[in-house]
This record gives C-alpha cells, structure tokens and sequence, in this order.
C-alpha cells in the first residue's frame, strides 16, 4: 500500500484518496454497460423508483473508488522513485467484507474517498507476504458517509 | 427478484443468471478507466505480476455479474407481463458481505454466473418490504469457481 512494506504500515494510518466527480453521462455509460436498471438509466422511471431520482450503479461508486485508490497508489509510487527509492509493489486482493450503500450517489455528486488501516498480519501460506486490512469509505459533498467497505490487500513484506 | 414478492420465493432456489465473455478489449478498457494497475492493463507487466498473465479487474468480475442478475431479472419480468401478471420489481441493494475474489479472470475466459438463494426475512423497519439474501458464484469454462459473495436484496411483500 502506498509504496510500504508490510513492516512500515501503521495500524491506524488515514490515506486520503481524493476524489471523484459522477457526472450524468458518466453514470448512464456504466449504468447502460453493467447495470441497466430504470432508476440508474432514465431519469423519468428513477423519479418513481426507490431513490426519487437518477442514482449511479453501486459497482460504479465501488470501481471508482478502485480508481481513487491505484491513483493514489502510483502517485505515492513515483513520488518514491523521484526520491530514488524503489516502492513497494501493490498486490491483488483476495476479496473484503462489509461493504454498505448508504446513500445514493446522484449526478453532480463528488465524492471523497478515503482508507484507513485496520490491522496487519504475516500470511504463514505464502512465506514474503501479509495481509493489510483497510476501512474503506466515501463521503459525498454534504459530508454524508455514502458508501464503506472493510478491504484487504496483499503487502509484501520488505526483502531481507 | 425475478419478478417475485417475497412471500413467493424459495429458500433454496437457485437461478442461473447466464454467462459473460471477457473479452481482452473489454478488460483493458474497464481497467483502463477504474483499475489501470500493469497487471490488469499491460500483457509484458502481467507476465512478471501476481498471476502471470493479463487479467480483468475484480470489479469488472462484479459488474458483469450485476450485468447477468439485470438481464436475467428483466427476462422473467417480461415472461410474466407477456403471461399478463404484473412482476414485482426489483429493489435496491444496501449492500453485501465476504466478496471473494478466487481466480484471476483472463481475457477469453467466460463466466457463468448464478445466484441461490440463502434466507430471507420481514423488515420491520421498512413496512411492505423485506429482505432477500443470496450466494451469488461465478465459474469459468474449467468449472473452476473464480467469484462469489453474498448479496441482500430488497424485495417487496405482495400488495394486500
């Protein structure tokens, strides 16, 4: 995460990873692609649907999440290498728990996301690796927390 | 779900939602714009990554999932309009726990997805409303299981 081994991550560490602007293009592109329900595709139908208004799909609030954090990931990444030292590199994640849609995200919301470390620990089935543990959440304008989920990466640990 | 209030539905029942091909255009151009890391956007990098070859964006797995639930959905609703029964729709997800990332997804792969349903219950602080929860799978062509999480879904009770 953010270029650290596993050693260097502090449990309780807060990453900001800015933010993302849902446009109304934006969210009937992934609506039309991935989840073309009314209240995500017309703004008629969503006016009768469960949110009253045009929402975005919640996997579209999830990846760019996604996108938020690599972001923020390759930024830290390059800003290590300008100092001429070599990041850590980011692994897959095995999957996360919890995740919760509390508010729609509707065009001309930005949300901010952010991740905070959770826990750490050494994987024993894959010797060179650990588990990171993150609360993951975004925020809309309003301040309103819309969107959460706990997530874990695999971290290296540093080469010895 | 399927058309179904909640009285009408099984625990138990499984419903295939179809399946989904991964096309290498249609991952690099989801990573591209939610996940742009080497391993889900570059052939060379992904030979020396995680998984030793390309692979979609584990948010990509999860919206084509979403995207089969919809088409699957708005079929048997249709089926029923055509029968001349009026389908219930389809609420909105407050979210879902234990998303599990299994096997790399690569481009060529299909993946066929379904959905089982696990419980379901009254909620007492939504009136006419309750909850559906599900397993929800992915497997690729080998058989192998590669996606899976457990959904909840908003159902409505049949009107009175």
């Amino acid at each position: 995460m953010i270029g650290l081994y596993l050693e260097e991550i502090e449990i309780g560490r807060v990453v900001e990873l800015g933010n993302h602007h849902f446009t109304k293009d934006a969210i009937l592109a992934f609506a039309r692609q991935y989840d073309p329900q009314p209240f995500h595709l017309d703004e008629e139908a969503a006016a009768k649907g469960p949110f009253g208004r045009l929402s975005a799909s919640g996997w579209h609030t999830a990846s760019a999440w996604m996108k938020r954090y690599v972001a923020t990931n390759q930024a830290a990444e390059a800003e290590m290498r300008a100092e001429g030292r070599e990041p850590a590199p980011l692994g897959p994640s095995p999957g996360f728990t919890n995740l919760r849609w509390l508010k729609p995200v509707c065009p001309g919301d930005t949300i901010t996301y952010r991740t905070s470390v959770t826990g750490k620990r050494e994987l024993n089935s894959r010797p060179g690796w650990g588990l990171v543990f993150s609360l993951n959440e975004g925020f809309n304008q309003s301040g309103d927390l819309v969107f959460s989920f706990e997530g874990k990466v695999l971290t290296p640990l540093r080469p010895s």
